[in-house]
């Protein structure tokens, strides 16, 4: 820390991104990337032409982007803002609308209270229940501004739509933010209510269903009024937020839209085929919905569980927080990847 | 404006970026771009493999373009800091230092006053002199945070080192940040006085000097505690900030120093060609040191030169803002680009 930091910082916790270590080629299960490429069309799209043009500043609002998921989400270009990833769309929420406070639960993406410390705004953490999964009627009638991961990260439960809509509904007056990057493995979005909804904002991302987390992508989609407002953040933090290349590559994820649905449902058959092989080996785990497994052994805690599988060149995610300390999350992979990580598994309750 | 955006940003005005209007081709000198592409070596940088490691997240600290640019100045690894281009790092640096308050002058950058309304510092905004100069005196023994675009813009002109200096030793107990974009035009940086003096914020840009605006690249050296606030800022807000490609292109970019230094001279070269044609047709600039002229006639409103020369498909900036608005700010293009520009200004005088 310098001595010209301002001292409302003096406090401030950073969110710890997963590791990424050198030391050897690891099998990567500890920040829920996709294990596969993006798509072929993603692949091509880069051409020589492109690049040549990289001295120009992109367009700032990524036009051709808003038109194209606009179309694909039946909304308007009006109510759609891309970002350089969720992270960035997220600051700009907190910035622009949670002066008032917002409440969220105690267990879920640990950034949130990062950036309600960041700019110093009032928060409540609301206890999930026993099952790690959030008590719908703590939210409804709450009269703050919400923020909701569905599925929730990092324990994969997800919320029925009905539900939403009714924190939405008895909340009127204040934001309500779900956060959907997990949303394409198995759960609904609640992207068409934010046409009957004036407070409900939505983001998506591209890091994980879309194979994209190294090209930064994210929408938020709302209500005009709200994503004027994320707007106005945005020209006053960084207009060109989305570099030209970046740009280029989600317009050709979104036009190959099959890929990536084939690849997600790929995906959540390894998931349900991965817990199943854990639940074989005793592990408990929640109803995930996302591309992880949240899971813990009654035969061993989740950091050392971490640690040795670490030893034997897999990586998983271990939070060292009361509530889940017990447990690990782990990213789904390629089916070759969970054999590894079943077979290392194994191994390791084998040799406690 | 949604009726949940928090009261502070009523009255937040955000920057306006120069215009991209898709109508027609123009000749485009409103952006202060490299008229030229990357260097060859960045054309080839991205191999099919790279894009097939884009569901990977990037390496969140850049290891590999810290490593290089920390050898390209001579300082540590720990000295840099990379961004999703300056307008981010600059917002990390308000951020971070500046809730005692910041001055800066009264004619540059139009984002500073945008950061400082954004997070509601306060700031102060001291005249430059006749000359839209600015005075040194003003800032030596302030007492309170320096902002410093060198060279300036809109104005070009460059303080030399010894001024800066003096403004740093006499400050010591505030943040003297200097937004070097312009330098290699022409100014000298100060770089090597980070290590002298542990208030000296620096930034630096790929956008205009490194024909990159369009992939978005930015660093800033200082002492570590600075850098390290830095950091925090950035892991409290997008550690992910900076894409894997454009990690990537800026490698391969510090690898061809060659190409961009002589790039640098040629569009130095073409300035002072530009300015001794405009001056030719009776038209006054100050002293730019940087990639675009700063000028007026008194035979026309910079209003009315901006609009009669984008009728005739030329873009350049004009600020409608007290005591400049008789100018108008004209990137240098090409050789080919600049004879264009001479030519329509000729008959936009020609007929008025």
């Amino acid at each position: 820390m310098s001595r010209f930091l301002s001292a409302r910082h003096n406090a401030l916790a950073a969110y710890t991104p997963g590791e990424q270590p050198a030391d050897m080629q690891y099998i990567k299960l500890n920040t829920n990337e996709s294990p596969y490429p993006p798509s072929p069309a993603v692949l091509a799209a880069l051409q020589n032409d492109e690049l040549k043009r990289l001295n120009l500043y992109p367009n700032p609002d990524g036009t051709a982007l808003l038109k194209k998921i606009a179309e694909a989400y039946k909304v308007r270009q009006e109510n759609v803002i891309i970002g350089n990833g969720s992270d960035e769309l997220l600051a700009f929420a907190f910035l622009a609308f949670f002066d008032g406070g917002v409440v969220f639960p105690d267990i879920t993406y640990g950034f949130y209270p990062v950036y309600g410390n960041l700019y110093n705004l009032p928060f409540t953490e609301i206890s999930v229940n026993d099952e790690l999964a959030v008590n719908v009627s703590d939210y409804i009638g709450i009269g703050k501004n919400v923020v909701l991961a569905n599925p929730n990260a990092p324990t994969g439960i997800a919320l029925e739509l009905c539900d939403i809509e009714a924190i939405a509904e008895n909340n009127p007056n204040h934001i309500v933010l779900i956060d959907e990057a997990y949303v394409d493995f198995g759960a609904d979005s609640v992207v068409e209510l934010t046409k009957k909804y004036d407070n409900l904002l939505v983001l998506h991302t591209f890091s994980k269903s879309r194979s994209m987390a190294g090209a930064r992508l994210a929408y938020a989609i709302a209500s005009k009024p709200i994503i004027d407002d994320m707007q106005k953040m945005k020209y006053s933090f960084n207009p060109y937020n989305v570099n030209r290349l970046t740009q280029t590559l989600g317009l050709a994820a979104l036009s190959d839209a099959c890929y990536y649905e084939k690849k997600q449902r790929e995906i959540a058959e390894t998931r349900d085929y991965t817990a199943v092989r854990l639940s074989n080996l005793g592990f408990e785990m929640t109803n995930s919905k996302a591309n992880f497994l949240f899971a813990r052994s009654p035969r061993i805690g989740g950091e050392e569980l971490y640690l040795k599988l670490k030893q034997k060149g897999i990586l998983i995610r271990h939070f060292n927080k009361p509530r889940i300390a017990d447990y690990v999350r782990i990213t789904i992979g390629t089916k070759e990847q969970m054999e590894s990580l079943i077979t290392a598994v194994t191994e390791v309750l084998q040799k406690p």
